[in-house]
């Protein structure tokens, strides 16, 4: 009942990736079995990859922004075809009863859904196994369409860096009339910047960095603010209706709220290690938000992923081969990317 | 222009209050003078008076939680006539051009809100001046009406302590079919039970003292979880919809967060002086926030008092003379009070 599929993951924490063989489940009724051909690199790859995180069952094959073309259909499979484009995201189930699941929300399902890599595959009841594969298989529920007019290899960071970014700026009612702030401009920052400007909104990006300040214009960027410049950050004070933060890294909350307006939100979707200082007056004088956001919902990528179609917008990509993918977590440690790697998976084949 | 009033206030940081004499303008066009009958003592009152915020311009006379009767109303008043109840809070005027006092939010305007004590006067050119007094004149956008069902020494504190909690609760849409979180039964907290109650949410008090248990419920709290017991609060994790934290002293906000359900929001209205600690995964896994509010606006305010007045809510108190101040003030920081001080200031008078 299972087929073999090549693949590069790794065998503990501190070893580098290589190539490995999963075992990928028949098609079932419901399932779409589909032929991988690009894969981007997330920087939650690479924490699972070395277990920074904990919990990470090994072997580990990473990658959560798929896409590729179908190969094979169950029965039951009414959304897609055979020869179709399709895409995976984060997430290959959940449990479809809880309050989240059904309003569409799987991503904070509240029994915890599938994981698309280091999960639980009920199915062959091991660790599910990421895009770093030249196959997978899924239920089509949890399979996406891909609009046929966007470059593919630089359509697949948006399963997780476009949704991740889409999905706040949606929540958070950004769009025209509105002064949007993006903190970090990397692999979620440059998304963020894309789909905001598409939405309509007056996109600031902020910056510890002034070299960014060029191409942070390219991606769509109205104005760039210098974090490092304190009279820049003293003049935009109360002057932005929402900010998303894409930094990963610890830096100083505090100074990012007091650019907020009155009611605005400063949202998270960059996972600093350890807790961030908030002070109650950053807060309380303007009745501001500090919170967090994570991925979307299936319905949710969907729509993000037509939307984008329609936009004409894509990540900025570097393609790489699968084997130079431990070279690649190195460069993506120095934040060396402009601005995801995505890796060939025909590279892999042969 | 001006007459005197009897007052008690300090004339340094590190100096107990004690009675001296300020100046009160004669009412202009739009003023209404007030006899002050009863005022509440709040926690600020002791930040204020002792510096502790920094900025205290001395002599300070703190005190916003005014109750009293009008003496006086200026040629232009309409809204208020001599002989009748009124109430004043936290300010005592603002801008009045910005958005949010265009919005009725003048506790955010953006030029800076009159404060009611340690405000700059403009009429004076001096710093204001407390309720620790005989008598107060303010402009009538900034005075209240006062339900005459109430207890008048029990309403004082729904200046500051009542419009403080209602404000939050409001905005993030308390009600019916809603589980509300009160952290701290203090001045605050006290009053978010009694008006979540009101407002038709199951309320749950979290308290790290179980000698608060019968009084949470007397209060009306449904249910009360004790935050120092790991199992019960492991027990509620993700049950609320929305939690009011009226805690002034620092906390481990992470533990509290952990409660909130998806969306949920936990609320600052005390001010611990220190940064804390927020851990991104305390936010990013169910979209939750963090945040804060401050009073409310003049409109709201008699929104809340007006709704006090139909649900028969007023503070706890306990009366106590003027020259009791400084016992008062040490025995607010042991937290030795249920739940509210309040002035009667004819012992200042005699």
């Amino acid at each position: 009942m299972t087929t073999t599929a090549k693949a590069f993951g790794t065998s503990g924490a501190k070893e580098n990736l290589k190539p490995l063989t999963v075992d990928r489940r028949e098609v079932q009724t419901n399932d779409v079995e589909i032929d991988i051909l690009y894969c981007g690199v997330c920087h939650s790859d690479l924490h699972t990859a070395r277990n920074e995180w904990g919990g990470t069952v090994y072997p580990n094959v990473p990658g959560h922004e798929i896409v590729g073309r179908i190969t094979k259909v169950g029965a039951g499979v009414t959304k897609f075809k055979v020869g179709e484009l399709a895409g995976v995201g984060c997430m290959v189930d959940s449990c479809r009863t809880c309050e989240s699941c059904k309003e569409g929300l799987e991503q904070y399902c509240e029994n915890g859904n599938i994981q698309t890599y280091n999960g639980h595959d009920k199915h062959l009841n091991q660790q599910t196994f990421g895009g770093y594969s030249e196959r997978v298989v899924v239920d089509q529920d949890f399979v996406l369409r891909i609009p046929s007019n966007l470059d593919l290899a630089s359509t697949a960071p948006l399963l997780c860096a476009g949704i991740t970014t889409y999905s706040p700026l949606r929540h958070w009612h950004v769009g025209p009339g509105q002064k949007v702030g993006v903190v970090g401009i990397g692999g979620l920052g440059h998304m963020a910047v894309k789909i905001a400007k598409a939405m309509g909104a007056y996109v600031v990006v902020i910056t510890t960095s002034a070299s960014k300040v060029d191409d942070a214009k390219r991606l769509g960027a109205d104005e760039i603010i210098l974090s490092t410049d304190e009279a820049q950050m003293h003049a935009n004070v109360g002057s932005l209706h929402f900010i998303l933060d894409c930094v990963s890294a610890q830096h100083d909350i505090n100074a990012y709220l007091s650019l907020l307006k009155r009611d605005g939100s400063l949202t998270l979707v960059g996972a600093p290690e350890y807790p961030l200082p908030v002070a109650p007056f950053s807060l309380i004088p303007a009745r501001k938000s500090f919170s967090g956001s994570m991925i979307g919902g299936i319905a949710e990528t969907q729509e993000m992923l037509d939307f984008c179609g329609e936009h004409n917008i894509v990540s900025d990509i570097e393609l790489i081969r699968m084997q130079d993918i431990n070279e690649a977590y190195e460069r993506l440690l120095k934040g060396d990317v402009k601005y995801r790697f995505v890796i060939d998976i025909e590279s892999l084949k042969n």
